[in-house]
């Protein structure tokens, strides 16, 4: 017999990274919120890598951040380490990552969630929603509780009929030996949901006495303190090292001669691995011509002596990792402290949501995070704090958030994923964003601490010190341009040094910035504001004024882009009456059903004609509309 | 197909609070030792109430720590709270008890054992263990890894063929949820261990947020800082206190109508309960005279607002769980953050047992903590560091180690087990010491550190200041029996602020120190010592010199006690062969097989009568050995 264990705005299942923003963000909007997950005493775990940030997945904790989400500022407190990436390179691509202390970021993340007011956490375990009227209005746990909602938010991760994989080991499992979700996986089946087998994998841990590090690289910390958050005011600075070591032919031998006996060779692996995270066996697969992989040597904790073998992911049998680990300079005498394995486990077909994440089948109902066919902590979170946002906005009858393409990285991988879906665990790269100069590290505050501060996610406090920060750096391009520079022997002995071309006439400060060589702290040199900025402004200043033009066009593009996600497909079109569509396209827009003709051009299978008859046919049925009025 | 995995000289299986202690003792003292769990992340995991020490427990962590291990020193380091108990009362008593903070206490654990040379830890489930000519001679994994080794431990606690049980759902599952241990414990059946069936309970936890403490009553720490181990030498200073509160009848009454749904009534528990940690349910009907029990309100640790319900373990169903909970005075509002439950497991039946801990049956294969029926962590971590002392002594060919009743708490503990038996989880408790004079908490590093250093457990510069305090302490006795104090005006203040009688003449210092309101600081203002002495030495003089003679009253009893337990047992006797004996009290002595006639005369069913039986026949066989010379 079930019995009525309480009623709230959102229910949040799962307190993995997308269940934590999830849930966090909903309390915060204002919404009434419960998040059930299996075990409190893995808030936010990471069960692989010790690691957030790195190329586009950095950009999407700084997007959290500006939204007010919590891993940024989770990570700032808990880090053992911290690098720019990429700092030679241009702006829109540089990006922040972090090694974690594990225990300490779970322990961070619970008390965090325990002091929020509008939250309430609770172990269980959900077997079944609760769907009425064919909407989904709570869920029910294993200890026959029914909680009511307004709307469900499901982030189950690789719990869902998990299987762990080790070599011809299998048995039903979550990751890191928890219990597996096998109800709920059966019930959304039952509910008509379509699912895949995605699986994913993790590399042996080892003991850092055992490593001989005078064989590898040091990867120290950057000197100069960083942080993800733009809450953050005190820095780590007593940092600890990774290292960097490289298989070697022979270890390839112990692969190679081993294949048989992986797991995902063997045939014991029916899901779908993420090709952006290989294991170590389909490397030196499908890379047979590389005599040597990179191998990070990560602390996975301040408190620990547990060595994490980051590019070492496998799901060979355990024998086969002890002579693999032992192949690596370094690792001769390395003793493994737990094995890697795979985990296998069953994730939605994501074209089935809509972009706010919630399921087109069931009203109210919402997905994130990997349960959406991703993989990845940051994926997870960005997905989270949406699909929060928007339960959130479900519940309290508010408006709901979408992020687009040119707005957020998030904004990306949702569209790619509600429109294209995936066939494999999809993981962002900066390769996937068109406007990547726009979605720069740098600028997630700009981009997004309005919509934050909106739904009520940013504090006044902090809104304020943002829009001063905004003022700052208008104010100063303002100044630029207005300042004229002379080439008198202070400007030309400054040019000299840097190598720039001779100034000859006078010119405005802003359009000397512009020119390659020139840096802003050259420009303060010549021609100081009132006065001194702080270094983010003049970041801020420096990169607006040096890509403008390439910003310029971006904009442009997406100018383009938003008129065509502005033209709106009705809920009720019918695609079928549309005569002249290819089969194909049509099939695909019946199952996607894109809300605008931007979406729809990008479903793979829908081509330019296709959308040109489609976009004729709506503006004739707006046509038709405004004859009728 | 299984593979080599490794040779060491003992393996412990199993990292609970008995796995901790043996693997790291068996390290010490210079064995070779692995140490095989199931999670890493999990070492020394409390499952249930976050404190260690108490009554009889507490004297357990300091003998643990006089011995040279892990429990005292870890949890100096890791508490919230200590306060010393009974401080009113005798030193037999007296007890210290310290909060733990859980997580921490699991990440210093740790990382002592990752830092230990002679150790290796590593994730894995065993499935069997290796028999060959009958004697252990190493483990399987699931892995199919075959570990050698001279020496097992087995300390797998709640895990074996675990099932939780919340009112009428019960999965299998080893305790929080982590996997259960099922084929080792078939196993075990199949090699003709008699296994029995336990169950023991935890308590809801609640988010401390939505506890209103005013109408409690706060517990907080002593100021007067205070260590479990003789090693410590800082202390922590800024404590958290803990919150006491009561159920009432309306509680009781919630438990009543439900009583026939909670798992230990409605028989779906099968397995003994213990009887000394009873659940909420068994209370109220066991005392169903008292109007209210106390409960605590312990914080799980410093960065948590985690809040455990101290005195409301139970298995009734997750509903009646909030109301039971709520209807307590400060819990009206109360958020469970986790429920109760309760966990039924296989536990070994320790008269299978020699008082070594090795089993009977399978020589090499040792046994420690849960697993033998015990309940509590520092029940099992007693266990863990005799198993582990002595599996290295098996390997090692050194001489085993076994503390006898007079000796250790541990001692009485052991015995108990492996001569009584037990028919539900045992618990230490003060009433089960016949020497509890002797076996106090202030003197176990002088009854057990001799041992430790001699085991190698205890370092040269350890034992030097042990040695120290013990020269201190009898000089200083030798000095109040030389010293006569005079009835001169000084004195007699002292004596008169004191209360005592009126010392009408000279009279040693020795003497006046015995009166019982006569402290030893008063002594001191009298004829202090030439240099000021150490606090735990001016303790252990008044203690000694105040108590002499019912120390010396035990100590007859111990002579009379040794001279029985020095009458050994030929371990091939054959009680069919002895005339006269019972035939209850022949069964249990051949099921139990004594080591000496101290151990026989303990056993229950075996008579006086028969004691002086076997007395006569062993002196008998004796007398002929002696004249077959
Ligand atoms: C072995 C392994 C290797 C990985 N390797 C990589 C990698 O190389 N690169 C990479 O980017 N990512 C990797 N990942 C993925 C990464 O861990 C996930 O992307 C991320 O943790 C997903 O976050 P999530 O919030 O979606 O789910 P999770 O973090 O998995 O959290 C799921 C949550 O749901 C809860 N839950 C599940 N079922 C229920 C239920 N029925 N009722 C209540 N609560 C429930 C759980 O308790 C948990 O709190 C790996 C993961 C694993 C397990
Ligand atoms: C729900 C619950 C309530 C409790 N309530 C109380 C109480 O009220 N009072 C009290 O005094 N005590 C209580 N206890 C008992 C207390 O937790 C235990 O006494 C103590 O933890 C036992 O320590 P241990 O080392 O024997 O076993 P555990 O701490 O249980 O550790 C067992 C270890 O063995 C490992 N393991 C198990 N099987 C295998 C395998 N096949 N291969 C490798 N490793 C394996 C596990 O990973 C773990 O590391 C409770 C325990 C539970 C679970």
């Amino acid at each position: 017999m079930t019995y009525e264990a309480g009623t709230y705005d959102v229910i949040v299942i799962g307190a993995g990274h997308a269940g934590v923003e999830a849930a966090y963000a909903s309390a915060k909007r204002g919404a009434n919120t419960l998040m059930l997950s299996l075990n409190l005493d893995m808030i936010a775990f990471m069960p692989c890598n010790p690691s957030v940030g790195g190329p586009a997945k950095g950009v999407v904790v700084r997007e959290i951040d500006a939204l007010g989400g919590l891993m940024g500022r989770v990570i700032d407190k808990t880090h053992i380490q911290m690098r720019m990436l990429n700092t030679g390179k241009g702006p829109a691509v540089r990006a922040l990552r972090a090694q974690a202390d594990k225990p300490l970021y779970v322990q961070e993340m619970k008390r965090l969630l325990e002091n929020e007011t509008n939250l309430t956490m609770r172990q269980g375990m959900v077997n079944e929603l609760l769907i009425e009227n064919g909407e989904c209005k709570g869920v029910i746990t294993e200890t026959k509780a029914v909680y009511r909602a307004k709307a469900v938010v499901i982030t189950t991760g690789t719990f869902m009929r998990g299987r762990v994989i080790i070599g011809d080991l299998s048995y039903e499992s979550g990751p890191n030996n928890q219990r597996a979700s096998v109800k709920l996986s059966e019930h959304l089946e039952q509910l008509g949901f379509e699912l895949v087998r995605f699986k994913t994998g993790t590399p042996p841990r080892v003991n850092s006495h055992t490593i001989d590090y005078s064989k590898t690289e040091i990867q120290p910390g950057d000197e100069e303190p960083r942080a993800f958050s733009y809450e953050t005011t005190e820095f780590i600075t007593d940092q600890i090292p990774c290292w960097l070591t490289y298989t070697n032919e022979f270890t390839h031998k112990i692969i190679d001669e081993n294949l048989g006996l992986s797991a995902m060779y063997s045939g014991m692996i029916k899901g779908t691995g993420p090709r952006y995270c290989p294991s170590i066996e389909d490397k030196v697969v499908r890379f047979n011509d590389k005599p040597r992989h990179q191998i990070f040597l990560e602390p996975e904790g301040r408190n620990t002596e547990e060595v994490y073998v980051q590019g070492l992911s496998t799901s060979l049998p355990e024998f086969v990792q002890h002579d693999m680990v032992r192949s690596i300079a370094g690792l001769e005498n390395a003793e493994i402290m737990r094995a890697g394995y795979a985990i296998e486990y069953d994730a939605v077909v994501p074209t089935q949501l809509w972009p706010t994440l919630e399921t087109k089948k069931i009203p109210g109902l919402f997905t994130a995070g990997q349960i959406n066919g991703t993989s990845g902590y940051e994926e997870a979170a960005g997905q989270g704090i949406m699909a929060g946002i928007n339960a959130a906005s479900k519940a309290l009858d508010k408006e709901s958030v979408i992020l687009d393409r040119s707005q957020a990285y998030i904004g990306v991988l949702i569209d790619d994923l509600v429109t294209k879906g995936t066939n494999e665990p999809y993981r962002l790269l900066t390769s996937r964003a068109e406007y990547r100069l726009l979605l720069r590290h740098d600028n997630a505050d700009l981009r997004l601490t309005d919509i934050g501060y909106d739904i009520g996610l940013i504090s006044e406090e902090r809104y304020e010190r943002f829009q001063e920060k905004k003022r700052l750096i208008e104010e100063e391009k303002k100044r630029l341009q207005k300042e004229t520079v002379k080439p008198d022997d202070h400007v030309l002995s400054i040019m000299e040094e840097a190598g720039a071309a001779r100034l000859k006439e006078p010119t405005k400060a802003y359009e000397l910035l512009r020119r390659p060589e020139i840096k802003y702290d050259m420009i303060e040199r010549i021609t100081a504001p009132e006065k001194d900025l702080p270094m983010d402004v003049k970041e801020q200043v420096e990169i607006q004024v040096k890509y403008q033009g390439y910003i310029e066009k971006s904009n442009q593009q997406v100018d383009r882009m938003k008129k065509m996600e502005d033209k709106k497909i009705p809920e009720d079109i019918d695609y079928d009456a549309i005569g002249g569509i290819a089969t194909e396209a049509r099939e695909k827009l019946k199952k996607v059903r894109p809300l605008s003709v931007g979406q729809a051009s990008r479903i793979s299978g829908v081509n330019p004609a296709d959308v040109s008859i489609l976009l004729v046919y709506i503006e004739q049925g707006n046509i038709a509309k405004v004859s009728n009025e």
